[in-house]
């Protein structure tokens, strides 16, 4: 065993430490043998994405801290979007040469408070040398499963019908207000607060979506890549029309005042990476879901019309 | 939807085509949702690999199809070496500049034959781009469970006990031979053939990590950092001593001829990414596990002296 080879364990031995209780210990086989082993007690939901620095974040306006914290966040996202509940995540990280230990312990411990945040496991990881700093997560989660008939049950992009009501959760556009804030180096202005929150530490909507399928729902997205453009799958997938009212949307009140109204409506419209759930079903069933730490917005409806795409309506 | 995204939906859609058979089609819930869903019909086996150009593998070494190939070789020996079935790798891929289309589709279908070799299908993925080409898997896998205990049947690090025998599939050193040989200009030789396939085509050995837990067996590791190196894995988990005999050791005999035997049998004990398999029990248990296709050697012992030790000794 080379001196290289010593460290390497010794910093995974340490990582596992700096984890502490968001290390999965209570599995059938934890750290230290070949792959992680754990019992199933439903159908396995599962997903993969890759963050790079340089594409998927900006050393000026994200820490390694809120790096770690959004990887989580938004691998969460897509397993709430399903409308399971994130189990355990597996962690691939490349270190570049530029990042020392206290920049390493950052990342870990962004990461290590969002799995607190969305009740989530790290069950095992890899850490690799590169020149381009990249964190990889796969989320691992469980469906629940219909009592009697055994079907699981899903939030999915096709399940939307002709005359469904369209919601959205919080406020669409708060995280592109917060970076364009920082931007503008406006992002320690008090009343920026909580689009720069809503940036670097964005919230997978789990609860919601399991209170979704609890109600009967089956047709949901997260809204990463943009409202209208997250809208056009569910389009496509469902062969159905969407229509959306502007007036309707649930901007952010402080992304209005800080840059008017028409850019805070062009964020809420394409300014991605906010981890909220466009839901699709009854009109009535989706205003239930509403609470009051997050707002479910009745913003259009599903229509036998231009199928495929997702239109943004003006009053 | 921009132009960029509308490419980015269209290179996955092309993705998927290319993969074939071996993108998963029946599963609860396929490509093109915010997650894959496929039922759990027994313990859940996970393991994240990430391989970096220029840290995991070099272009003047291997094309862009044998790093597809080998990395999917690799998370199935993971698996493997937990004695459990591989079925569901979710793969990110990282896009630099200089990869064409040419080359990525070299990637896809390195990727998908050796998904075929391995039985393994893909659930999922993600591409993005960077300037640093990676590509990292998550492999998910199956335990069977004993009958009548309700136990998974696991190989463990942890699992070897004095008076136990060591053994090894295949020819440890054969695909540090291989690339010596690639290095030195010499992998055109037509007796370097069987060692540069070794270094390029890996197998994961899938169907020996079962047969091992059919026949009862607990404890393996498989050799990717080296024979020596992870035996001591397997020495400091379960608290015992290890040795292993120089003269036991299956040395490939392309690679003894060609390399001489000293350089053989140091690549044997510590050339790693040979992905073979080195199970620990009884002696003759293990050695009802050796087939035509692949020999399985007894190489050494458990010992109780020098816990968390692993020694090689000459005769």
């Amino acid at each position: 065993m080379t001196e290289n080879d010593r460290t390497e364990f010794d910093q995974i031995d340490r990582i596992v430490a700096r984890l502490g209780d968001v290390a999965a210990h209570d599995i059938l086989v934890s750290s230290g043998d070949d792959a992680a082993v754990w019992a199933s007690d439903g159908p396995t939901v599962a997903t993969i994405d890759a963050l790079v620095e340089g594409t998927h974040w900006r050393a000026d306006t994200m820490s390694l801290a809120d790096v770690g914290w959004r990887a989580i966040a938004a691998s969460a996202s897509d397993i709430a979007a399903m409308g399971a509940t994130p189990r355990y995540a597996l962690v691939a990280v490349t270190i570049n040469p530029s990042m020392d230990s206290e920049s390493i312990d950052g990342l870990i411990d962004g990461l290590a408070a969002s799995c607190r945040q969305h009740g989530v496991e790290i069950a095992g990881g890899d850490i690799v040398s590169g020149n381009e700093a990249a964190v990889t997560i796969t989320m691992l989660g469980v469906a629940s499963i219909e009592s009697g008939r055994g079907a699981p049950r899903l939030l999915r992009r096709d399940g939307a019908r002709t005359g469904d009501a369209i919601a959205v959760s919080g406020h669409p556009g708060a995280s592109g207000a917060g970076l364009a804030l920082i931007d503008a180096g406006r992002g320690d202005e008090s009343k920026a607060k909580p689009l720069t929150d809503a940036h670097r530490h964005p919230l997978g909507r789990v609860a919601l979506g399991l209170a979704a399928t609890a109600a009967g729902l089956g047709c949901a997205i997260d809204i990463s890549d943009g409202l209208l453009q997250d809208l056009g799958h569910i389009a496509h997938k469902s062969d159905v029309g969407l229509e959306i009212d502007h007036e309707a949307l649930p901007l952010h009140a402080a992304a209005v005042e800080l840059l008017g109204h028409e850019h805070a409506l062009d964020l809420a419209l394409g300014g991605g990476e906010d981890f909220e759930l466009v839901i699709v079903g009854d009109g009535d069933v989706l205003a239930s879901l509403s609470t009051s730490d997050l707002p479910v917005t009745v913003i259009g409806r599903v229509v036998d019309a231009h199928r495929g795409e997702a239109w943004a309506l003006t009053g």
